[in-house]
């Protein structure tokens, strides 16, 4: 029997930004495999086994899920979001490329999903409506000097910055410096905003500028959206104001 | 009675890849709003009106919206994948903010789509591994230099460029500049992608490098994927290679 590996992405949490796609691939599934949380989400037959991880062994778990693929078993290998972005699809790739060639062979597929910066984007108005980039704050796979230069290199090219992992409890310095370092280069009353848990029941939204931002207001679970001068703020008389970002540009 | 403006995205065209929360949203509408094939692509009793227009009047159709929702309706304003990401959501705040302030009491709301960079790198294998930025190449609404300079520091900063609005009938010669612009900052071979029309019947993938690259091969449809360093290919038995990017990054 050819096993399978099916890569997929479950949505922010509210299981209404799941598609329909992402369901049928969790219905097929022998084997759930993924970060505790994300494996938890999924609700499944008890003949289904959850192979539930802690973070940061991502490339472990890839190769577990290969394994069982290549005994027969049909392995979904879940993340939060969209696999692809900063989840668990490169992983696979990753342990797939460094494996036995067998590997190679087996059915191998990813299922898009809503990941956080579109679901934070939406809940804020529009705050993608111009050319932006994603970036994770997280030093864990790249240098902290990269981080820097790339939100240096971001901010200059007029992009919207997003940030994925922008603070933990191992990492609780770096939103700090990255906000200093985009002072340096941004004006001080570009808006900022930070998305916490968006979809989910403890949702949470902050609105501030880059000069009042404070790292202390983000945690595992936020993502922090940095405008550029072609954001702009709608004032509303009830709720918050809309943050979008006009689509058209003068100049760099 | 109170009208509303829910801006919609539909995902990449496939009905499998759209969320409950958008069917939700697109059920309780009696108006449905955007550029003509996407409001054909929605599935609605008779009662409901359509209200197609051509491609480029985004900011008069975001003013139609919200003066029929000002009129008690309830309009859904659709856009393919998300609606933040190149879609009608920045024009409907842009209008917001431009029109008489009754228009900020709306009840307005967004519900995000799987975008068609999701889709396209989901189809490639997990291009998006690492920070990436979403640019669009058209030069409607930014001046040319400005997307040359963008995608100079993107391709600097190390990150992976998604193109949307490669190409045009009207807009012809932007991709192979954009193309031959980069070559000039990133190593020949740089995996990059042409993705078509994702989870659509007409659906087509074209895999090559920087060098080989050529524009002809992208029209309105595609979505173009330009790796980075740290981009690698995946060779298999049967299909094309898998294309992904290492999460872990040594410097810039």
């Amino acid at each position: 029997m050819k096993g399978s590996v099916t890569i997929v992405g479950l949505g922010p949490g509210n299981s209404l930004q799941r598609t329909p796609q992402a369901d049928q691939a969790l219905a097929k599934a022998t084997d759930l495999v993924g970060y505790g949380p994300y494996v938890n989400r999924v609700e499944a037959p008890t003949h289904v086994v959850r192979h539930a991880s802690d973070n940061r062994v991502e490339l472990d778990r890839a190769r577990h899920a290969l394994e069982m693929a290549e005994q027969g078993r049909h392995v979904a290998v879940v993340s939060g979001g969209d696999a692809g972005v900063f989840g668990m699809a490169s992983a696979v790739f990753e342990a797939l490329e460094q494996g036995p060639d067998t590997w190679r062979a087996l059915d191998i597929s990813v299922v898009p999903g809503l990941s956080a910066v579109l679901a934070a984007a939406a809940r804020l108005g529009a705050p993608l409506g111009g050319d932006f980039c994603v970036m994770s704050l997280s030093d864990n796979l790249k240098p902290w000097d990269v981080v820097l230069e790339r939100l240096r290199l971001a901010a200059q090219a007029g992009f919207v910055i997003a940030l994925y992992n922008p603070r933990s409890h191992a990492r609780p310095w770096q939103l700090g410096e990255a906000l200093e370092h985009l002072r340096s280069v941004l004006p001080p009353t570009i808006p900022v905003a930070f998305a916490r848990a968006i979809g989910r029941p403890d949702e949470a939204v902050r609105l501030s500028t880059l000069q009042e931002a404070n790292a202390e207001w983000a945690d595992m679970s936020t993502l922090v959206l940095i405008g550029c001068k072609a954001s702009r703020l709608v004032e509303r008389p009830d709720g918050e104001p809309w943050f979008y970002t006009l689509r058209r540009v003068d100049a760099v």
